[in-house]
């Protein structure tokens, strides 16, 4: 699909159509750049160049300038030092001269006419005069945002302006949804900081570390873009944990939901809500790497592309550490409400439960062992009278559980058949399965010690 | 183990050894006979060098004669029939003098001294005086027990006296222990008809057909029996469906709980309320086949024996005709207690549910479709509500689910491999898995046009 001439246009344009399944211009994209991507004026040009090889690349949503090397400091971390030595009334000066350093050495390096001394003047004075933390914080985004809007011409829109949070920290999406597509209703192309936003009384206010992410798909919604594309300093997200299979393959497609199930399995992707307001619009998300524009990297999208070739498995992921309630009961399966009751008990201590795998007059409840602990023996010495001297009630730990997820396993009756045999080869037992109908995931319980095992054994029979 | 030079007290007694692991000279068997097992002197005969074979053999529990060929008439159905023309006023005689035959027939055969011609004309008289239908069906096995003492040369103990029921027709199972086990105290051999008992006030109560398995039951509990040996005219229970698998082998050693998960599942094998007093008491039941009697039969037993050679699987057995409702919710996984909220939903119908997969965000409930039918749209709407338009809800129909039972597949890794490799030669697509941890059984659901070859396709992998 990728043209090596840099037949850029065309691959967007070939993407967004199987998407959809039919030929559209692509009108306008949301690009959303990671701290390392925006680390100096070489990234800054990246950026440019990035935006100029697809004009429909319309709205730009900046991080805070990250690490230049390994042991260099993040911008954020910087001002969250300068709030905390102003919070103690300690001078901010030598640690702000860190940060001013970092953005006029990007000014110049672009040679921005923006006057970059006043805007880190009116920062420094701020933190200074006891901002608070989360206004201190979201100032690298801010910079950041003004230092790109003047490099590229386009207008900056201040994203206190048009994200919107709920007194209690959360966001209010309703009225986000309203004030940026009105903001940018112009067409004109922009950059929106990311990562904060504000009150209704125009106080500042954060997302969690990571929260730009969020900003972007929000600004993707507003704009109704054709793609949000999440430009960081990896080419898509991995089939598998690299610290545990060695130099896994990349996932080049993958749905929402897939995603979503390889994240909830401990796959460390997108934040949940950077994907929800792109999920629900149907826009897709594309992952792509700053320092190779031409790899295509990760495309999620909403319904799965219809490509020639699906593979089987799209992605593994796995967590260790969980325990399994069992109860046995006589005639349980003659019993209406019983497993419910078992669920209720959980609930009543706020547990959520992973898997109640049910057998005949038996059942078991997966839950994680930390969610557990606190409650454990008064958990169990419930379970124990709902059981009524019918049968037995024990718990069994360190439970690994693995999700192997992919869409194109569904319909493909060779895949249980290949998952098990794969993990038989490798001495794994299994102590437990879980398969729904309408699943696009194969889960599986092995004890903690042949959790690595049992996520090489799976990933080396699909993929090789 | 068989000695066929009629070693048979040894083969009993290690069939005992193996279920305690110990030496224990056996002191008490029960026996029950069936119908067919009974259906004439010849069959008569058969079961006193049955009980004579083994000296411990010192209870028996009749049913009533059965068929002595195809199209012969159980005893129990011509007594049903007479007390249905009693109830229309209409003449018994000409029915009854058929019964009346069967009963003289094995009389004059086994040249009994008994007054058997007394005896049928009481019966007789009390179904033409309008005696209840339970009285009048219990004659049957009255009748059989008093032939079966006297030619034993046994104590003749009727039920009535020792099997106490409640008003509502259940049994009354404390007081029958009492009352049996004192009964029975003196400890001479005893005839104790199967199928009925009484009220306390003596009013004659049956269980339903089949109920002589539950009297055999509690005869063995009462008497603290070392084995519940039920003979009936096949060699033990088969590993498959016959009518699925052609020629299925012979199960010959199972669990209560392992044949609890193939009954539930399909398998027609013992009445839930003849194992449970048995079970309880840890007394395993031997199922016989009186016209070979030195066939082992099936043993069924609390606790596995400990067996040099354990089959993988004990034996497979399943069900079409189930229904799947697929609730998808975005973030469900984040919330606590969704799973329990579908659960209650099905309660508040008095709907039980099978099994319950779940994936991220999503969760599958199986449930039988007639289960379901009744109250379908009312429950769609009801789970839809739920969601709250995060999600979607469907049904899908035509789920067989079918459960493959072992205690030789638990820490056997190859297990789940064979089965699924199995099913995929066969090309059969996977709908639904679920094994618990401390299960005994994988069970898998599949379209209901693939059950009889998914049968068949994990059978021959496994038995051959």
């Amino acid at each position: 699909m990728i043209d090596s001439t840099g037949l850029w246009r065309y691959d967007i344009g070939v993407c967004y159509e199987e998407l959809e399944g039919k030929e559209t211009v692509l009108e306008c994209i949301v690009t959303k750049f990671g701290g390392s991507s925006l680390a100096n004026d070489e990234q800054f040009r990246k950026v440019r160049s990035i935006l100029e090889l697809e004009p429909t690349r319309r709205y730009l949503v900046p991080s805070a300038p990250g690490k230049r090397f390994k042991d260099d400091e993040k911008v954020t971390d910087l001002l969250y030092r300068c709030h905390d030595l102003a919070a103690e009334e300690k001078p901010i000066g030598a640690e702000f001269a860190k940060i001013r350093d970092r953005y006029l050495a990007i000014a110049r390096g672009l040679h921005l006419n923006l006057d970059v001394e006043k805007e880190l003047d009116q920062v420094e004075q701020g933190i200074a005069g006891g901002q608070n933390r989360d206004w201190c914080a979201s100032r690298g985004e801010y910079l950041c945002g003004l230092l790109m809007a003047d490099y590229l011409g386009w207008k900056f829109l201040d994203a206190a302006k048009g994200v919107v949070f709920n007194e209690d920290g959360t966001l209010n999406d309703e009225k986000t949804q309203e004030k940026l597509s009105a903001l940018l209703a112009d067409g004109e192309s922009a950059v929106v900081p990311g990562f904060y936003g504000a009150l209704e009384n125009g106080q500042v206010m954060t997302f969690s570390r990571g929260g730009s992410d969020i900003t972007g798909a929000l600004v993707a919604r507003a704009v109704k873009a054709d793609v949000y594309e999440n430009w960081t300093d990896v080419s898509g997200f991995l089939m598998a944990d690299p610290r545990i299979v060695n130099a896994p393959a990349e996932i080049s497609s993958i749905t929402y939901k897939e995603l979503r199930e390889l994240s909830h399995m401990g796959a460390s992707v997108l934040h949940e809500d950077a994907m929800f307001p792109v999920r629900q619009a149907g826009i897709p998300t594309n992952i792509r790497n700053t320092n190779k524009p031409y790899h295509p990297g990760t495309m999620i999208s909403r319904d799965a592309p219809q490509e020639i070739y699906v593979p089987t498995i799209t992605g593994i992921a796995g967590h260790k550490g969980y325990s399994v309630i069992s109860v046995e009961k006589s005639m349980m399966n003659n019993e209406v409400g019983f497993g419910r009751k078992v669920l209720q008990v959980l609930e009543d201590k706020g547990i959520s439960f992973e898997h109640m795998p049910t057998g005949i007059d038996s059942l078991c409840v997966v839950v994680p062992t930390s969610a557990l602990a606190p409650y454990r023996e008064e958990i169990l010495e419930t379970i124990t009278g709902l059981v009524e001297n019918r049968g037995t009630v024990s718990v069994s730990d360190n439970l690994s559980i693995i999700a192997t997820v992919g869409r194109g396993m569904v319909h493909n009756c060779g895949t249980a058949a290949r998952l098990f045999s794969a993990m038989s080869r490798a001495r794994i037992n299994v102590r437990m399965i879980d398969q729904g109908s309408s699943e696009l995931s194969i889960i599986v319980g092995v004890n903690d010690n042949d959790f690595e095992a049992t996520v090489n054994a799976i990933y080396h029979e699909f993929v090789g």
